[in-house]
């Protein structure tokens, strides 16, 4: 099977992180196509940039339907433009925020979150409320590490992260730490063996994930909000990718 | 005081029902003004619009600010984009949907939506449960009627409306009704004398609340989730849109 | 139009203060007629308190109604009686408490309230809870001012209440405070201007939700808690607050 | 001990119903003084009622206080003024709304409450909320029989009461049915045996609850919204009770 | 009447204790039968501990039904095999961990567990969600002192304890305690005492709300959850018991 | 890897779906290992089945980790026992019941669950709500096909289901259904044919879940709830279970 593992930024490193975490999980027999959007954000932080992403990350998914891909992967932790991704594909989407978060409710009870900047602190609770996981999760916790100074002062950033990671144990007797950020996903297995518990990455769940939905053929359902698009204009960019996307 | 308000898509027809509602409602010495996305969907309708409309909604919300306009409305009822826009501008940004749920809170105990798509229940669902607004509304229903037949069929869809409204009434206890589309403007008044109770419409809901927040000298807190961007390179389009918004 | 904002205790003082909280926001063209219990508790802090000003409260909506006014305000943070004179009344009725919590919401994702005594949390916590906005309010605090040395000490008082706002932002990463006494009205911009974040008061906000509401004319939805008394003896003092009240 | 039974209405018949509900459920030692307010309204539906029933509700409770009692029970099943009562007493208080609910959890999993007018169903719907028991009751419905007619035509109003109960097993899938009216006392046996699951009917079990807590000597905390009166003018009428309640 | 209080651990000398408590608050008429399981754990710390003092639990709750009790009280916190017992048994069952959260929310609006060991935290937190106290409930705390100790160590423990209830008062602002051990039932009066709150013990709650439930006559319902067992081969241990608890 | 998948009740012919259910989907390399209880309830309805089957299910899981399995797969839709389990075993452990639950929610936003009896409605509903997930879910409906008559009369028992599955879809707005029953497993594919949506089956999606959890090296966290057990006496056969399953 090929999997699509988008990386809706536009910093080829970390493309290369990504795919990275990606191959190294996947099954044999799982062909991982890793790509990153040809134009928006170098880095997504906050509500912002997440929005502006959307439109290089739809193409994406665009092509790789049309390439015929079996499953698509967003590689942003933020989960942005899941739901458009999945009324734009027939193939199943998985975001990597909502996969680390279902994979670590089967092995803890109680999860933190440590994820990059504050701002994106709102955008991750949102998500987690409208998954329903809110519940599970104790606090989304940030380190104020920019998106980017985990490829460039890797060490010192790999530091603030343990160190919030402790804190989260801590105070908030949580029983596993996930990982906020694509670019954390070199850290999981050092973290988990440093501290003692579960550290769930979300580019491996969310590539695991999508061999399981694709094994038991399950698609996303088109009898609600990710029905099929209707025909209408929405303008040259648009118009091509929801055309693109057509079965 | 000026009023920017934004219809997301762009069809011109809606623009002006949009703008009439506004202007109707808004007190001596506010100046509505009402524009539309250059480029983006005809209209909205569930996720894969919603998004697609942002980068042309996030543009006119930009030059908005550039010109010192006092307040923003998202004139869209999924009230699209509304976090990246508040991150964005300094300025407070109203959408829609949120105007009209928050208002009706103040005359209704349970309130149900009445909107055009079914595709969109989930999207307004979703807003809702974020607002904190969800246990205030017994539920949201479709009537199918397409955005643009309010425009170029209204007295069927006007009847279509008013079956759904009666539903509401009888089968949801609901005590108030939410028109869920900026196109239903122009029914509210009649559809509440019709069934004796409130109907709230969103676009006259946000240009008063607009007019309140300014009033109040209340502007978008900027130490969360809509802290003013990060500068970084976002692309030609965003960049600029940034650079248009920055004080 | 003309606007009553009833303060239910009987402190004259404050009724000063909140009058002039209401008139400084007022549009042109709205006139405040403010009030208070002729009798009832000369503060009202916590739940006895509250319950003893209803009388005196409704008494005075009653004399509103029958003079004609265009809405009610009730000018204490608890929104006292709240529920009772929405079935009172057939204009529309605000309190002060929803107000600002409804305002809040559309300029910061979380807010934390900053009251005066202890004992009142419960009080807002359950008012918070009842309008939905409990998800939107990180932590109501106290600061264990009593209401009545807002006016006879400010400076103190005020200096302990900034204290507690910088604790708000700091320990719950609030994005704005509420203001949750009527009497904090005059401390609102000077504290917004010290910390850095809105800062919403009630009376003003309550002032304004209340000309919106007149302006969209939607008034109270009387097909479920709030409808019309039923005709009944409800004893002498009762009975003739009713009866002012009929249309 | 002696327990306090306070109906909140001016309904003499209905506090003979009450008493004798009391009574008939009191231990070997209890000895039930059962009371009406002095003034207030003849029968209690809906917000207004509540609110107007608190004065004389609370004249009662610190007669009760100054003479002794041991417990006092609230006789009206929206639980009027049950936070200012315990705000006012030492004793234990119960309120026969809150009674019901909490011992219909011990025997169901879920329960229907039947209650009197549709304009009660709010208030009954606001406890559950605040009690925490929302999430047991699947649905609150009214049989519209007034309270009155409990007394007056007994026999017509058992019948539509049976019927919705009916009604609530069928659709509700409801394990349990919670009368919601002090005057379903004497129907909560027959009805039970009719229809083959318990009937809980709250006077009985206010008055039970108020022997248990009696019996485990806990009586209302004093460190929260419950704390003793404040001194300070409340007016003749209230000044007077508190005093009457003083230790 | 006679309630069947069962230890469902093997430690004869806390079934002492849990008699003690129990007797001391039966009122005149009443018979307590306390017993343990014949085997199991001699503690119950968790959810294995849990689950593998089922099958000795079960088999006193049926011999308890084919001698005749009146009710039959689970004597651990963790409410151990509750659902199962109420399916199994016509005469009502009470927990000794509902039956203290539901007393408490009477006398406190928000309270404090204090409880044994850690891995207990979750136990209680899944079992206040379900019964829907979890809002009443701010926090469960652990002192990891075992149960056992109790016992072994009463003074160090009670210690521990101590120092828990003060914490849980300063830092949860919770108005009331509760105990979350059997074991601690001797505990209750001293500490209410030293910490000036209410503090709620399990095993005389329990006891006194089974009196109430057959006072009442209410038994469980059997309409859902906790529906007789059908006929059907269940091994020689499990067949036996089904048979002797048929009515 | 091999993944131990335990039937926890003791029909052998339920254990053959439920292994062929499990083998057709898991991965080259993947070694299944089916197996039943020796001992408890020959089906398992409602929460009395469930409890009783605990013993003869951790028997199983504790052989399991002594004989080296990578992960258990609980095959009860009801995920009887699983906080037990995970207690006792360092290998991750997936429920039926959770495994459908999660994998629906990334193809549906809203899902409802067909299950066999009535009675294991609220064990289910308890389980939803303890995930997290009970927000997904719309609705948990029973055909009231006994278990066993899955396997007797599986023509006449998939045709109620297929009815129940269409009033899902109609009533509910269901996007996706959910079966709630092991032996249901066949099923899945042609349902989901038939009505256009996803039907997900547990046995087959928790399979692939164990795969997962099992590549990424995620074990259950060992430091909340479920903890090792700690040494003490639990009677002869958890003791040696409880041996069995020590590293």
């Amino acid at each position: 099977m090929r999997i699509l593992v988008v990386n809706p930024n536009t910093t080829a490193a970390m493309t290369d992180t990504i795919a990275a975490a990606a191959v190294k999980v996947a099954a044999e027999g799982t062909e991982i196509v890793a790509t990153q959007s040809r134009d928006g954000p170098e880095s997504i932080e906050g509500f912002l940039d997440g929005a502006v992403a959307i439109p290089g990350l739809l193409e994406r998914i665009a092509e790789g339907e049309r390439s015929g891909v079996d499953a698509h992967v967003i590689a942003c932790f933020d989960d942005t433009g899941l739901d458009a991704a999945r009324a734009l594909a027939a193939a199943p989407v998985v975001g990597i925020g909502e996969a680390a978060y279902h994979l670590a409710s089967f092995v803890a009870d109680r999860f933190s979150v440590v994820t990059t900047m504050s701002r994106s602190i709102p955008v991750l609770e949102q998500n987690l409320q409208r998954y329903g996981l809110a519940s599970r999760c104790v606090r989304v916790r940030a380190t104020d590490v920019p998106v980017l100074e985990l490829e460039s002062a890797a060490a010192s950033a790999r530091k603030r992260i343990s160190v919030e990671v402790a804190a989260a144990l801590k105070e908030d007797r949580a029983e596993a730490i996930v990982l906020g950020c694509a670019g954390m996903a070199p850290l999981a297995a050092s973290l988990s063996a440093e501290h003692g518990v579960p550290v769930v990455e979300g580019v491996s769940a969310a590539v695991k994930l999508a061999e399981c939905l694709v094994a038991l053929r399950l698609a996303t359902s088109k009898v609600g909000g990710w029905a099929e698009p209707h025909p209408k204009a929405r303008g040259a960019r648009f118009d091509k990718l929801v055309a693109d996307s057509a079965p």
